[in-house]
């Protein structure tokens, strides 16, 4: 199993890709896996992950990451389609902070029916000002990396 | 503007692209567009769209998807660096039922910092059987596409 530097290949998910650990799964190639959330938050909440070793978005080489997007893509169309669920929800969480709570990078499918479940903008405009300031903030960061 | 078929290019997301309406840029190259969310849910909320007119992750190109998860990866670490943020979530939504308000398909960056802010499992196990015929209903579409 190739992996990124400081990954930990202990936990449940690099278990379930080296077959050490059983899954419900869904979707099999030579870069992905994709397979039923066991705690799920929603019926038909699936996991797509990449067998590249990473812990996070940030350590995933760009083939892997396009390969992992292809599935999802491809896994949610079918899950969609398979819970008759009007809306999709693809939500990927990066460290404890997040809530994220196993150490290999994976993207959560959730089907959505009833209107809004997830509320991702507050009502009132941000002020222009501040706005302004922080795209200046995450530009500067680009351009010096 | 390349867009795939049922695409309405009248959204602001495609006004933005076309230069019709500003935006808090961040980032930009030949296939994607990064800016400041202007209702942002959190400090740092920054959005990714391709620039090819797609309204959900359905309907993208795969070269399209693969350039937008790239400058996603790009842009989420140089905002998690830029608000000193333990934690970024990536979250897109497909559909009005899924929250999704613009339909021009977009990715949020959304900086974490305190614990879990979006609970993403329920406490307790699926049923091992209903998982099961989960992952086969959604196994048999894939097959049947």
């Amino acid at each position: 199993m190739q992996t990124a530097s400081g990954y930990d290949s202990g936990n449940i998910f690099a278990k379930i890709i080296r077959g050490e650990a059983p899954c419900f799964k869904v979707y099999e190639d030579q870069h992905t896996l994709a397979f039923m959330d066991i705690m799920p938050q929603v019926e038909g909440h699936t996991l797509v992950i990449p067998k590249f070793g990473a812990s996070d978005l940030f350590s995933l080489p760009a083939d892997d990451l396009a390969a992992t997007m292809l599935t999802t893509q491809r896994v949610a169309a079918a899950v969609k389609e398979a819970f008759a669920a009007p809306g999709v929800m693809i939500a990927q969480l990066n460290g404890a902070a997040a809530g994220q709570t196993v150490f290999h990078l994976h993207f959560h499918i959730l089907p959505r029916f009833n209107g809004i479940d997830l509320q991702m903008h507050v009502r009132g405009m941000g002020a222009k000002e501040v706005l302004a300031g922080h795209a200046e903030r995450i530009r500067q960061l680009l351009e010096s990396h």
